[in-house]
């Protein structure tokens, strides 16, 4: 198509031009953790005229911290786990430095790359996020157990701490969705951005990084903030009333944030991701009386107060008993067991979402539950200790199965003009 | 668990009492078609705090039309397709009016059943949407060909225009992906909300009907109010500029509603629907250059003209050509052939929605495109000319592929205390 007409050429606007019309949100938008004031703990969804400006905001990329484990959750996720194919460490490492460069770049909203159009060339960016704003997209990336074997040199960055998850009882674990080199959390307020983020990131890695799964979810089902309500899994209860909230600057520091005495200078200011992509048997559950639902999780169904209380935010009382001899919340409850009096005070920051993949092709039923993503400073005290708990007793077990898992390493914030090939490389 | 403690008893609070509490929105919040006058063309998202209210408000179940057809495109969907599997007509026809008086209640922001708990029964309502606003709820219903045979005694209210569709040249239908004695179309601004719609009518249908497919959108692909902008497929492109809108009443009677000549006195004021799963080669189409790109489609990419125009709702010039002999808009360019002008005149009314179902197992790429949805008058004559023309010519056909398909006709509205058992047993 040599001797494009004139006329075109000059009605093509070049995507700077548009990117300043669309009046696409930029660094001047940012917002921080300033999300608090909309929202109280009893409203669940965005109903106000300044939450929804929030929402669609752009969220500092930069930082101590990588955005998305402390950022107060967004409603959709896309979770991708790549398998590294490339055939040196400097094709990982320029990889890695693209897509630092595309990521803070969609974080502030605007395109992948912010040249000229070529006609004769492929689109830099995919587009369908043009004229979408920034959505409050965060992109979390961690690194996998295996990306630290003899194919880049990277055996001795291993940090000690990231271990293999152990199988626990019950697993029934699909390899194709499990594990991976490297992971990436994209989490926005709209799901064709944060979809946009992860197609743009394995388009810049194709020959380099293979997406090896990806989950899609939506509903977060854990508030990590004091602003947001704390929202329903697909069993229709309230869950994460307990989770760790970012505000909470001890707990964070205490739980969630590897500090300096790291044995990987790298994961200061850090945290390891645990993903395990949980099946609920809805039918099932479905077809359960309500008490038995309640005394299944220990909480009032409908209120989300622990049995035996009345409001959500009331203290359980692990050791109330009734008249008749039984605990009022159940031996097996999943609260009781999940509580971080029954696991020597370790707690997790949860950030998961529900998911629906359709109809199981095997069942019938619907495929459906919980992409449980938690975050932690010592995977081996936190998330293994207490699922091991939990795999041997939770009365849950009847209604659930873990189906995917991945651990990864998540390095700490990166300054501008810094890439997430430092952790790595440098 | 007999034996209740008082205490607990209590403190469960009935669901009537939470429904008042929680301050969801009740008939007294039902937004109409007064939708428009926030949005304007040019934007794309809801970022004014009144479209953040009036996206969160309840729509009217009832009335001439049943809602999701006309009613300004949701930003979710959830489709699900059912076969039938009641042994006598009775049992389908009291399945429909449980799901019509469920319809209607969770469109208004309700639960299924508004009763007290019972706790040693499965409650009635599964529950993940308590607390969650409307979010614009409609639940549509339609009768695929397959449920005028000779099952349930219906063959003679099948109306002449609920043709089977034909094969299209390259197409791959997945059989588990296609057909249906039933479908529901669920739209909400909240997924949790769409598919609790679905979810809850499944389970009411239980014995009665099963679930045969399911299929999750998002970022609507085409504007159905002139008070939405146009939004991007997954492709970038701006999709479905030249869309029927539901403000232009001559073009949804000459097009969309059925009249009150139909053979079947049911079908007025219905329309046809019909589904195809389109899957898009995004890897493929990535690799593309711009300019391809834009003959393809014959749009410019970023702000959505015809080619040889300057602004997206310019009126393409078909018969432009180009110095050197070419058209301005290719011969195989998609909106010359699916332009009103190319076939006789035929319209219909897009109202589609982007998947992504994760990797393909097959080939590795990701599973996703443009969930198709159209609604129109008389099949024939509409979505099968015009899909003929697509399948032989259309130069999209390189990047696309049909895997999945329905056809269904869904009747005229109901008026509050009617049910949707009617049309077929009335």
């Amino acid at each position: 198509m040599a001797g494009e007409p004139e006329e075109r050429r000059e009605k093509r606007f070049s995507r700077r031009r548009l990117l300043g019309a669309a009046g696409i949100a930029s660094a001047g938008a940012v917002v921080g953790g300033a999300l608090g004031a909309t929202r109280g703990p009893g409203s669940s969804s965005d109903d106000s005229g300044a939450s929804a400006v929030l929402a669609s905001a752009a969220l500092s990329f930069y930082g101590v911290h990588q955005a998305g484990i402390a950022t107060p959750a967004q409603d959709r996720m896309v979770f991708a786990a790549f398998d590294v194919t490339a055939s040196n460490a400097g094709e990982l490492r320029e990889m890695l430095d693209r897509w630092t460069v595309a990521s803070a770049a969609m974080a502030a909203g605007r395109q992948v790359a912010d040249t000229e159009a070529e006609p004769l060339a492929p689109p830099e960016d995919t587009g369908e996020a043009v004229g979408l704003p920034a959505a409050q997209l965060t992109v979390t990336v961690g690194f996998g157990p295996s990306l630290f074997d003899s194919r880049f040199g990277l055996s001795s960055r291993r940090p000690a701490k990231l271990v293999e998850l152990p199988h626990f009882a019950g697993d029934q674990l699909d390899p194709q969705r499990s594990g991976g080199d490297i992971c990436i959390q994209a989490c926005a307020n709209d799901p064709q951005v944060a979809f946009h983020a992860v197609r743009n990131l394995a388009r810049l890695g194709r020959g380099t990084a293979a997406l090896r799964w990806l989950q899609l979810g939506f509903g977060r089902t854990s508030s990590t903030s004091t602003s947001q309500g704390t929202p329903r899994n697909l069993f229709g209860f309230k869950d994460g009333t307990n989770n760790i909230k970012a505000e909470d600057t001890a707990a964070m520091r205490d739980f969630v944030w590897v500090g300096t005495d790291s044995d990987q200078a790298w994961m200061a200011g850090g945290s390891y991701l645990v993903a395990r992509r949980i099946n609920m048997h809805i039918e099932t559950w479905d077809r359960d009386s309500l008490r038995d639902q309640e005394d299944v999780f220990g909480r009032v169904k409908l209120t989300g107060a622990p049995l035996g209380m009345g409001h959500e935010f009331d203290t359980v009382d692990l050791a109330a008993g009734n008249p008749d001899g039984t605990m009022v919340v159940p031996a097996n409850a999943h609260i009781r067991l999940a509580a971080a009096a029954s696991n020597g005070g370790a707690r997790i920051l949860r950030r998961g979402y529900s998911f629906t993949d359709g109809i199981s092709e095997v069942t019938g039923d619907l495929e459906a539950g919980l992409f449980f993503i938690c975050y932690q400073n010592d995977p081996e005290r936190q998330f293994i200790a207490l699922q091991k708990q939990l795999a041997a007793n939770d009365a849950l077990n009847e209604y659930i199965v873990h189906t995917g898992s991945g651990i990864f390493a998540c390095p700490g914030g990166i300054a501008e003009g810094r890439s997430w090939s430092s952790p790595l490389f440098d």
